[in-house]
This record gives C-alpha cells, sequence and structure tokens, in this order.
C-alpha cells in the first residue's frame, strides 16, 4: 500500500522503513528537511509540506501521523482534516490520550474522514522484532489497512502457541489487534504501559531489597552480599519473573552492576497517570499500578515537604529532634 | 503507693514527678546520678543501683522500668526478674515489642512475680496533660496498680462525653484501660502508633497537595497559592480533619511556614513496623500504615537503586536517556 | 445581609437557618415547595422560582447556591447568570470540582458577575458547631461578603489559640480562609476531604489490626480479645491519635461493637478521586491517600477479575488450585 | 552422583526423576509408601526410613529434603543432623525462611555437616524445562554439588545471551548461581516470589481496568468491550510487558475468557509477607510489593470491619447512610 508517514522521529523513520522493506511505498514528511532526506534516500518519496505529502497520495489517501502526543499530533490532524477528503484515512500511530482519539473520530466522521489509533509497543526494537499494535477504529477501515498491519507485526515468530485459541482471530498471534471503536486501540496501549510501570517498580523493589541486605541495620550473620548481574541472569532461566524487561536488566547490570550512569530520577510518559485515572473513573482499585507511578514522582524529588511537616509533628508531640543522616 | 522509677529520661522523670504531684512515692534510679540527683531533690528516694532501688521498697515491690526499647529494658528486667520475690510486679512502661512481654511475663510468672506491661502515649505534654495508657497483665494485678493509673492518666477533663457508654468501664473515659494478658497493652499501643502515622502521613500528602498547586507543570490559570498555615489553623475549627496532629501542624507552620528547620529526613520508631509484621500475621490488608512507613524510608534516601534500575530499563526498552533535573 | 440561599437541602436549609440567627435575610428557593414553605415558616421569603428569587433582591444580589455539584449546580448557576447583572454575586457553596469554578468564573466575569466558591466543612453538624468554610474569589467580593462568613463560622470557641499567629489573619481562627481566587476555596476543601479519607482508612486498618489479634492464623498466646469501644474511647485522652474521627467512631463502636447496622460497602463522593487527580497534575506521591480511596472501591466488590486472574496465574506455574475459604 | 531425595511430592519426585535422567542415583524417601514405589519403579532405591535412607548411601551422604516449609522440613533436618556424621551434606530444597537456614547451618556446622539451602523456582515445569536454582551455603560444598545443579538447571537453552557476561561466572546463564553463605539461597528465592507477586498484581490491575471499560459509569462513549484474551495474546509479541506470567495469562484467557473456574480467593505461600519483612528490617521501601500481597488478603475477605468503621465515620460526620449495591 502507499501512505505517508508524518514525522520521522525514532519511532515513525523505523515503521517507515520496515514497511518499505515489505514492500509498501512511504511519502515521507517531518519538519526537519534533514530526515525527509534520509528517508527518501532509503526510497521514500519526499514531502516538504502535508500538503505536499497529501498530493503525492492518490484515491482514499492514507496518512500515519507518529508525532509526540499532545500539541503536535493535535495541530497535524487539524491540518490533514482539513486536507482530507471523504474516505480518506488519518492513523494516529503516537501515545496520545485515548479520549483524544473519540472526539477527533467525532470531527473526522463529520467530513466522511476515518480516523485509527493505533497504540504500538516496541521502541527501539521494533524495526527488527516487529511492532506489536492495539487498533481502535470503525471495522472496514481497520481490515483495509490490515497489509500494513500485517508487514509491521512481529508474527508468529519463534513464540511458542497459546493452547486454546484454535479458530479465534489469528491477528493477536500475529502480534497486532483491532482492541475497539476509535480510541480503544490507545486506552489498550495505555493500560499496557500502565502495567509496564507495575512490572518495573516490582523488579525495582526486589532488586532494592536484594541490595539492602548489607545494610548496617541488621545483625551481621543476617547481612548478604549479593551478586546482582548473576541474580538477574539466572532468573532469565525457567524462573517465574521471567520476562523482556528483566532480559534488559540483566543486560544492564552486565554492564555495570552500579548503575552508576544513572541519577536515580526518572521520568514518566503520561499513561501511568491515565491509567490511574482511568482506573478511578471505573472505581478499580490499583494499587500497584499507582504506587508503581508515584516512585517516579517521588524520584525527582531531593525532599517533600510532606516529610518536613512529619518532622514537625514529631517534633510537637515527642520533642523528636530530626537528625540528617 | 510507692515504687520505683527505673529510668529518668525525659518520660520516666515526669511520669515519676506526676506520681509524686498526685501523692505517691518514688524510688528514683537511673545509670546518670544526675538523673537521680534532679528528682531527690524533688522528694524522691535516691537509689544509686537497681539493688539499692530493691531495698528501697518493701512488701510486694513494683518495679516501674521506663527505659529504651530492646537491649537496656530487657537486661534491666532481667536483673529485676532476679532481684524479685513471689508477688512483686514488674512494669515495662517503655515502647517493648509485644511478643516480648509475652516471653518475659512466663519467665517473671515461673517467679511468682507479676509482669505487666503498660503502653503509654502523650510524649512531652503527659506531665500536664496527663498519660493516655494501655495496659496488658493479669487482672488482679493490673487492679491492685489502679491508684498509679488513675493518677498519671487525664481523668475525664474537658473532652465531650461519648453518648452510650453508661455502665460500661469508666476506666477508658479516664484514660486507661486493660487491654488484656500480657503484651496485649503494648499490642493496642503499637497500633495506635502504626495509626499515628498513617494520620501523619495523611496530612504530609495533603499539605505536599496544596503546596504542589504552584507547579510549574500545570497551566497558569491553574496554579494557587495557597497560605498554608492558614490552611492548617481553619481546618482546627469545625473541619473533619481537626485533630491532635493538626494542632501541631498549625503551630509549626505558624512558626514558619517554610519549616526550614527540618531536613525532610523521617525516622521511624519500630511500631510502625512491627503493626505492618502484625497485619501481614494476620493476613489483614493496611496499604496505607505501610505507605506511610514506607514515605518515611524513602525520605532517609537520596535516590534508590531502584531507580536506577528503571532509568536502565527505560534506556533498554525506548533509549530514554534520564536526565538529572 | 440579604441573599437567596438556592437548594435548601440539608446544608442549603441549615445554612439559612444560622444566617437568619445571625440577623440575616433569606430568600429561599428549592425545586421543592415544601422545603421552602419550612423554611419561609422560619422567617425566610419564600420564592417559587429563581426569578422570583433574584427579584426579591436589590442593588447588587447574592446569590448562594447549595445543590449537588454536576448538573444540578450548573444547570442552576447558568440559569442565574443569565438573571445577572453586573456586581451580582454569585456562591458555589457545594462541593464543585475546582476547574469548574475556574471556567464559571470565567463567563460569570464576562458579565460582570462575581464569582465565589466556599468549601464548606462540618456537615450534618454545622447548624450549632459553625461551618469551616474555604473562599475562592477575588479578594474585594470575599471581603464584601464577610457579615456573611462570619456568621456562619464557628468563631474562636474554645479551641485553644495556636501561638504565634499574633499579627497574622485571624479570619483562620475564626473558622473561615480567604484561599485564593476562585477555584481555590473549592480546591483546599478538596484536598481536606483527600485527606479525610487518608485519616480515615488509617483508623479503619487500625482497628482491622486490633480485630484480626483474634485470628486463628495465630499462635494462641498471641491472640488477644480487644474490647474496640474502650480502644477508642482511651485514644481520645491524651493520646497522638486523639481526633474529631476518633470522636466518631467511639460513638459508634459505644453504640454497636460490632457495627453490625452497615454493610461494610463504602461510598466515596469524587473528591478524593479528584484529589488524587490533583497530585498526579503536580506530579506529587500520595500513596496513603490513593490507597484510602482505593480501598472504598475494593469494598464494594465482592471479588474482582484480577483475583481470578492471580488464581489462573498460580493453577499456571505451580498447579495450585485456590480453595474457597 | 548418589544422594537421598527426602520428600516425593510434585517437586521432589520431578526432581528426583530429572536426575536419574541425567545419570545420578537416587534414594528415595517419603512417609507414603506408594510415593516411594512410584519412584522405585523407575529406577530409584527404595527407603522406607530416613535411616534406612543413610544407610543406602555411603562415604560423605548427601540428603535433598524436599518438604512443606515449616514443622515437616524442620523435623525432618533435625532427625538428619542426628543421623549424619561429618562431610554429609543436607540440602533444603524447600521454600524454608532464610533465617531458619542460617540457624540450621549453625547447628550443622558444629556437628562437622555442611548445610546448603536450595530455592528453586520453576513449579510443574522444572522436569521438562528445569529449575532455576539459587544456593546458600559455604563455597566448596555448593562446588561439590554442582554436578547436580548443573542436570537440574535448565541449561543455556534457547534464551538469548546476555551481551557483557563474557569471562564471568556461566552458572547463572545454565540457570543456576551460589548467591552467598547459607540463607542467601532461600533468600534470593524469598525475593523473587515477592517479585512474582508484584509482576502478578501488575497484570491483574491492567486486565480490571481492561474489564472495567464497560462499567456503567462511564459515559456510553467511553465504554469499551475489550476482548482479553486477545489483548493477553498479542502482548506476547513484541510488547514490553511480555513474560513468562504473560504467557500464562493468555493461555488462562484462551481457555475461558470469564476465568469462571475461579473463585477470586487468592493464597499467598509466605514469600510476599517474608520478603515486606525483610524490606522493613532494611528500612527499604516495597510499595508495590506490599500491595500485592495486600490484594491478596483482601481477596479472602468479604468484608472488612473496618470498612464498617468507614461507614460509621461517614454516618456520624456526614448524616452519610451507606446502601448495599
Amino acid at each position: 500500500m502507499r501512505l505517508a508517514m508524518i514525522g520521522l522521529g525514532r519511532m515513525g523513520a523505523n515503521i517507515a522503513r520496515r514497511l518499505m522493506k515489505h514492500g509498501h511505498e512511504i511519502v515521507a514528511y517531518d519538519h526537519s528537511a534533514d530526515a525527509v532526506q534520509a528517508l527518501s534516500a532509503e526510497g521514500a518519496a519526499a514531502a516538504s509540506s502535508l500538503q505536499e505529502a497529501a498530493a503525492l497520495l492518490s484515491g482514499p489517501r492514507i496518512f500515519w501521523v507518529m508525532l509526540p502526543a499532545g500539541d503536535p499530533t493535535e495541530a497535524t490532524i487539524e491540518t490533514l482534516i482539513g486536507l482530507g477528503a471523504p474516505g480518506d484515512i488519518v492513523i494516529d500511530g503516537g501515545n496520545s490520550f485515548f479520549k483524544d482519539d473519540i472526539r477527533r473520530a467525532k470531527v473526522c466522521a463529520e467530513k466522511g474522514i476515518h480516523y485509527v489509533d493505533v497504540g504500538t509497543s516496541g521502541g527501539v526494537w521494533g524495526l527488527d522484532r516487529g511492532y506489536c499494535m492495539m487498533i481502535g477504529g470503525d471495522k472496514e477501515t481497520v481490515e483495509r489497512l490490515d497489509p500494513i498491519f500485517d508487514s509491521l507485526a512481529p508474527g508468529y515468530g519463534n513464540v511458542p502457541r497459546t493452547i486454546g485459541r484454535e479458530g479465534q482471530d489469528d491477528r493477536a498471534e500475529r502480534g497486532y489487534i483491532h482492541a475497539g471503536p476509535a480510541g480503544a486501540g490507545h486506552f489498550v496501549k495505555m493500560v499496557h504501559n500502565g502495567i509496564e510501570y507495575g512490572l518495573m517498580q516490582a523488579y525495582a523493589e526486589g532488586f532494592d531489597v536484594l541490595k539492602g541486605r548489607m545494610s548496617e541495620r541488621l545483625p551481621e550473620e543476617e547481612r548478604f552480599d549479593i551478586h546482582l548481574p548473576d541474580v538477574a541472569e539466572v532468573w532469565r532461566r525457567g524462573s517465574v519473573v521471567s520476562s523482556w524487561l528483566l532480559d534488559l536488566c540483566a543486560g544492564a547490570l552486565a554492564r555495570d552492576e552500579a548503575l552508576e550512569q544513572f541519577s536515580g530520577r526518572v521520568a514518566d510518559s503520561g499513561e501511568g497517570h491515565w491509567t490511574v485515572n482511568a482506573a478511578m473513573e471505573e472505581a478499580v482499585p490499583v494499587n500497584v499500578l499507582s504506587a508503581a507511578l508515584f516512585a517516579r514522582y517521588r524520584s525527582r524529588s531531593d525532599t517533600t515537604f510532606g516529610d518536613k511537616l512529619l518532622s514537625a509533628m514529631r517534633l510537637g508531640f515527642g520533642g523528636h529532634v530530626e537528625m540528617p543522616q
């Protein structure tokens, strides 16, 4: 198929490359002329504006927007809706908030444009491994785009088949699903990331407990000096906690068991927050997902006002004077 | 009544003073001769050793041990058991772990000594306000000691009477209870402190949310510059969150709204830990009590290894490079 | 002063009563004619519509809206803005979301109407004890309304004065504050309720740990049969955890120590959710406030799908078959 | 090598089988004669008592105890210490608490017996996949037993090699580590299980949020009816949250997307509790690991007393009457 890739950052460029490798034609656009030039050198048609990108497509046109969520995506999609004609398809492949998708799909529908949201996981590894995709949109449009999704997805690969899926939709086994109407794709991807935060924090806490076994608070005979790179590595082999995230831990610890290059201040990208928010809308308790998110917030402060208030209360009722440690 | 006060720190000395003020006779002992001397000047009989303290009592003797939990209390009680005779009473008024009480009470019982554990709340305010006491031990002994507890307790005071308590044990309304057999007093006091941690952290988080409303992450029109001393003060008047801890917050914020004297590193004294542990023994979920405890642990670290591991995973799957903030 | 009270539910009617008791004049309106009639019998001027209420006021008119947050408040305020003239004042005394206040204040400002949001705490006790109020709006308007707030507030009462507040705004000590521009009043009230959830859950967990001490999981010598009404009562006297909420616990337990009238399914009214959301906007960790909220969600489910999924995983890796207990 | 397998339950019997398959000789003992008989039929030497098991070994004897943690393991190891001679090796392959190992190793050392603790992960899959093992004990003994561990471990398998481990201890890559002195093996395994609880709960909460998207609390346009079996399946392909636990989720959901066979009451086996306890000893915050544990506790109660107390307070301050839902 022929489609325009709008946004040629790490994700957009690699998605375009993987599509070209599978025989699709790419019209490439980015606000950076260099990024366009680079992809053009690999076989894409270069566009220097959204208008030109539109002009380089024909029939019902397909635009894949791969930009940072928020203003950049919003502005671009607005422009595309302005440029668009009935039958055109606008795909938001970024990390948009699912309620933005719901809203945009309505606006698109008024003009006969089809809106599709694709949550993609796979990060920097997707070019080779393929992208895991969660797709929202109307059934016909999603099916029309199937050749694209099929090319981007990892495929069956060497992942052992799940028993009992015979006769069910095999797209899931090839690495993509049609999750529901517009917004559903990003919703499932959002929850994916919420879970990701929880999984990561579970490992983080576990390794903290291992490392803490040398604490001087402990009786000497209960202290252990555990070699963390080996622990991460051994758990990859037949243990219940084996996972791709653990593979990454093992790799990082093998390179530097002290992880000295990292400051310990951890960013969050929005989906964790949105997941907790969605849970609250549904009245679903998510103590693990919220704790994982809050640990990141806390990691970015040296101290909190609340901590000082605790000390002030302690001084007030008990005459405790907190000492710096 | 006449009793020995063993340990004349802030708590022990004030308890002795309050007892003397109510007509009881105190034999005072502390490893610091100065502390003994100070109380002696106020009317106590001075003892320079546990043996001398014992000698200055007669009949069934009463020893009130008011020392830091752990080794100091343990060693002293062992010595007292050695010195003791059938009918003597050993009171542990400190913050001992309730299982230590259970164990010690058995050892005492073998020698005919009565063991009583008294959890006391009231801190530096107890001399004037009286002490809230939770008492464990056998019924007869606890009743024999009633004049002491009655003197130490706050009494009805000006606290509004609870409707519906007519005909019930009025000791609770005067500020002390017989909670159960040995260990039960410290157990109830331990849970009291566990709750205290939770209450304190609820205020701490709430004030953090108020303070955070000036965050530059927020749209300018959603920022508020809230005067925290006034908030703490106003909530003392007719609000649902009024409490003694809030009074302390209001006082601390009135003195210095930035709480600059405090480092933000908050100690914990064991009872929070023990409460979570007791909950786990009972399979009772305590997400609030544990979160309050863990916030203190976290306050004492600049960063955690786990946080670095999160960043390492993020780098691994997404090429994210965490920036110091 | 003369003002219209719109909404004569439990809160609105009592606020009107307290104002009349202090010499203010009330125009009373509610969609229930009975409610209007009742208040009219106590001296209010009866209005059978918002229009009539407006007509019964003069000069710059004051409307106090005391309705459920959401649609009822929204619709009423829209109507009042339509009826209003420059200089009029619309007060939202309910539990509105602070961002709704910010939005409405802008709309009001375009018509020269002053918008004031008043978060009130005090519940069913306010008529007698007075209401604790957190107020948002422009300075002049809030000051113009001072006689109203002064009458509604508890006043100094017999609450011990906080040391160090000399020379500071004494409204806080009389029970109300001007928290900031429109929205700030409800924001502070929202955080108040968020804290309230945390405090309540701290007590709930603590009493669960006390009650759990009879668990058959425990060795017999470590079980205690603790009388909870006495514990709640004694903690009211000189303990660190004394509070108004604890007073309520003591009262409830004195009436029925098994709390049999309650199902254990606990509602939440929105502010807890909003507080966690505000915290996430600010990147402030609130593990206690969120855990308190989630405990209520969980209380309303018999089981969760997630729990079943845990059992399914356990069966998968360990052959564990979960038994109903 | 020749060793006695004490305890022929699911784990013990399969470990024995895997060892025999790799050429080791097994002396089989269990209190169930049938279990002994079954393994004897597969080539093991049958023992009808611990004494006979000991007699069927020679030279420095090796006993692998594979029994439920707590009393069964404790009693058996005591007997073996009584039977043992200097140079003998006692291996506890169960899920013992690491402090029990530390204590037992001391007792063994007094008799010249070597104590080794082996935490094993792999569950019902270990016979085929091999067992992931975390080993505590003195260096020489652990090395002497290497042929056994090498046979039991999964080996390199088809797990991609971690870059940067060249020249490091390759046992981790083959599926076992020497974690440290006695106790260290079970300590690492305990933390493994603590992490496992966290990972499981992260998935559980995420799937609850997905399922909750059909909640009637939500505006209709924000509801999605997401097919959970497909979500679990697609995440196995190239997503960040892929893991063995997710494979199990996908399998369970493929069999029955409603998971109707499960009651939703989830057991915990002790290690989660111990991990939180170890973290508290070290003052390490573990909000995710504790929340995962507490979710299981909560799953086993219909309601809590604390929840009723919340309702009682709500009634007290607001006149709220909780309704069953």
